[in-house]
């Protein structure tokens, strides 16, 4: 999420100045370098959250920490388990942001007491997310292991925290960076799928396809979802991308690590032009 | 800190199955192990908070966090950099203790919310911490960064944390872990250092050393305090362990990984007794 876009500094100066496991003593650390600039040159206004990928998911699945049932010793111990994961993941994240000097902070929903009510969020106080952005930095929350007040505990989904965020915080806009361009009308392997650039969300939770102009039954989102959730979670991104545009928030679903991605980044959607590539889900005017 | 003592299981299972660098596969997890076990057979009832040690010394005195001032890029880079340390040391030892069988999870200080004023804790939320210990966790938190409400940020120290959560959980008794066997009346290098046994504090802040029975002036706590201190920080851990038995809360100083240290951490502690060596500090009756 961001609120302003921002030129990146003349140089980075990294801020991950811990040492390696084999490391032979401790890093170099530009701290003149540091001393002498006048800010970081970058926008830092904005929230990072990322789910668990190959970190949790094998912990979580293995013990079912998403199903409760803290009493059970397998569960407890899955839920350590779920947590040392994720956690680790949190942390290398947030050593590669702060590597290209963004000065990064791990949160875990978990320690900043967010919990569930048979998976809805029930307690998820962001002041100290709030006091993290006033003070310049950049929050990373992830996917967490957290207690559930019906079932002792569940797994919290980070695609569920950008939308509590995103009603808290009511950012300009919230970028999903996934592996693939966008939304496609069916699963993106197939070469007649065709990215679905526009989607409007209006208040009832209808959907409609604003852009490209679809054909008969292609019309309907609710067909693609359903191919796409059998390739794996784009269901739940959609669902939640949804509830963030009827908040009047845009949302851009892209894919990572390329132009079409910085640009999101930095707010510079324009779906007038055809040079962009991705979604945008919007609230119907 | 603990409320009862109780007995290891029968056969460890390990709860750290996060993959290390390197390793070629996900970890073998005994499911059926744990799902047939009662319970852990291990008292999880206490909390366990833990310094920086050679983990964000370095990278807080390169920068001067504790002095605050985050409108300095310094001490904002110094600030992402020791947490990104101190987090990293928290890791492991959330992770050694699981994989001894400890339901351990990790909160970090300024993820909860903790703040400081003036270098006094001013907001610190153990709601979460309570939380965890009754759904039968052990909370492992740390000295960590936090912001201050005058300074911008400072460093928060684990005996701070310690006599705070001392003051909100009253539990039986605190334990310190040192790499000596206790408070001694002079630097324990020396030869003559004699091991002060019982130490009581009187609600003015007064001491009286109660055993051994020292002659002269070396009744006077305060002289070998002062001169401990050039030793290496245990004036700060004496000054918080007062504070703690002022509570009515018994303080166990004991040296790590000893027969004393186990009997400490179980309560099992009689200085009626010279078989236990370390120093208890608890209020004058």
């Amino acid at each position: 999420m961001s609120e302003s876009d921002g030129t990146a500094p003349e140089k980075v100066r990294g801020m991950d100045w811990s040492r390696r496991p084999g490391d032979p003593a401790d890093p170099v650390v530009d701290a003149e370098g540091f001393a002498g600039m006048a800010g970081l040159g970058l926008d830092s206004n904005f929230v990072v959250v990322h789910g668990a990928g190959s970190f949790g998911h094998f912990q979580a699945s293995r013990s079912g920490v998403h199903k409760g049932g803290l009493h059970s010793t397998l569960v407890k111990a899955g839920f350590v388990a779920t947590r040392i994961s994720v956690t680790s993941l949190n942390q290398e994240i947030v050593r590669a942001l702060a590597r290209e000097g963004i000065p990064s902070v791990g949160m875990s929903p978990f320690a900043c007491g967010w919990s569930t009510q048979r998976r809805d969020l029930a307690s998820a106080n962001a002041s100290q997310i709030i006091e993290s952005l006033h003070a310049g930095f950049v929050p990373v929350l992830h996917g967490d292991a957290v207690l559930d007040e019906s079932l002792d505990c569940t797994i919290l989904s980070g695609d569920v925290i950008i939308r509590h965020l995103a009603q808290l915080l009511t950012p300009k806009y919230v970028v999903f960076l996934t592996d693939v361009h966008g939304v496609y009308d069916r699963p993106p392997t197939d070469p007649n799928a065709v990215l679905l650039k526009e989607i409007e969300v209006d208040d009832n939770g209808g959907w409609s396809i604003v852009k490209p102009a679809l054909q008969g039954n292609r019309k309907e989102v609710e067909i693609s979802v359903a191919a796409h959730d059998t390739t794996g979670g784009m269901e739940t991104k959609i669902l939640e991308a949804a509830a963030i545009a009827r908040l009047g928030v845009d949302v851009y679903i892209t894919k990572v690590d390329t132009e079409h991605s910085l640009r999101a980044l930095k707010g510079d959607v324009n779906t007038s032009s055809d040079d962009w590539l991705g979604t945008v889900i919007r609230a119907a005017k």
